[in-house]
């Protein structure tokens, strides 16, 4: 498994016009990604995947603290797959809404074919007759690569600030 | 009355160069509309729509159970002129701030002069003396048209996640 | 010192596809800036400003009752220095993660060599082993300048809806 290279405020090795025309293809691609899993409809996340794509989850304390792990999700699409059909038949998903807000993607780097970029992210929680909440805050730390034209990630690291029980964090971010 | 044509994930139909052009004229178009919100300048309101224009609000709730309405707001910019009028002479309006947080706009088909597009907002609101909090959470669902060289809305669908009373939504979002 | 220039909707002066170009370039800027914030590298905070910039923090109350100043925090980047030295030496600083989300950037103007710009921000907060909450919500006030090809502040006025004590805006938004 790839570890994390985490770094907020990483230097850009990246020519300033470049990483503008990359961020806006970045940005259409995170659209998507919102509106799928905004969506509910998880069964698609893992397309949004390369093959062999690393998805992860991990509190900002425990990247800074140096712990090896923290929540991986999952480690190839169809471990992706996996995981989203059983969500997806589990019941208590319906009744929840769930609606992502990005910003400031940072392009930092390209080279040999891999794109590495940063976005920030809150992402909302309504319950059923509840209040919208904040359910998590962060940053994805993202590695993507062109296949077939089409921008797929080959790692998502979901570094959160928020503090939350692992229970909480069944669904995509 | 057109009917909500509501899907969050609703697949794209159109060429990416292009989709990603209409973004960033969108993106504009939407800085402009929540500046003027944002600023209580609600009689300014109806001038991003066209003289027929279509303003509704509606829970996602109501719209994913099928129900045929939500709380219309407005059909055509004389009743929003109407509406914008009585709300900015109500004493009530002056002792709160609104702000306008938009992100992830996707632009999803253009034909016969027609744009549709989506794009996810938080409405936050601050009263006098009081915190800010979060009054609203959802997407837009826009249809544009061009007037004279300017986007003008023919349909915005605002959908939101939370759930809120009807007697809240008396401003536009 | 500059007075305040407030005007939440103020029209724009400018032809929009330039408009649009300076936008994606105030967005990279910005996103630097928050990346900077958000990693608590105070100390690089003040790189993004002229050597005579202008950092204020003021509430939209006290702007819109014409008091004269709100909490000014650095006229010149020598200031802006000395402040965030102090910050960053105290240990209140460790036990919190800062992360900005931007919206809405909006150019108004460009003349002499000035681009005047204004972008809503959410400034949110976690403390150690609590909820993230909203920190701080307003709209950034901005006149930049190109300094050796890059874009440079000279002056950031901070307006803030949000209800807060002066105490607690004693780090950099």
């Amino acid at each position: 498994m790839s570890s994390i290279r985490y770094q907020v405020n990483e230097p850009r090795t990246i020519d300033p016009a470049r990483a503008l025309a990359l961020r806006q293809e970045i940005e259409e691609f995170n659209a998507d990604y919102c509106a799928t899993l905004d969506a509910n409809d998880i069964e698609s996340w893992p397309e949004f995947f390369t093959e062999d794509g690393l998805y992860r989850v991990t509190s900002r304390e425990n990247v800074e603290l140096g712990l090896p792990v923290g929540l991986v999700y999952a480690e190839g699409r169809d471990m992706m797959h996996d995981r989203a059909a059983a969500i997806a038949r589990t019941q208590m998903f319906a009744p929840r809404y769930m609606l992502h807000v990005l910003s400031n993607t940072r392009v930092i780097s390209e080279a040999g074919g891999e794109i590495q970029a940063k976005t920030a992210f809150l992402l909302m929680q309504t319950l059923v007759e509840g209040p919208t909440t904040l359910h998590l805050a962060g940053v994805y730390h993202d590695r993507f690569v062109r296949v077939a034209d089409s921008l797929k990630l080959i790692e998502r690291q979901v570094v959160h600030d928020t503090n939350i029980l692992a229970n909480d964090l069944v669904y995509p971010v």
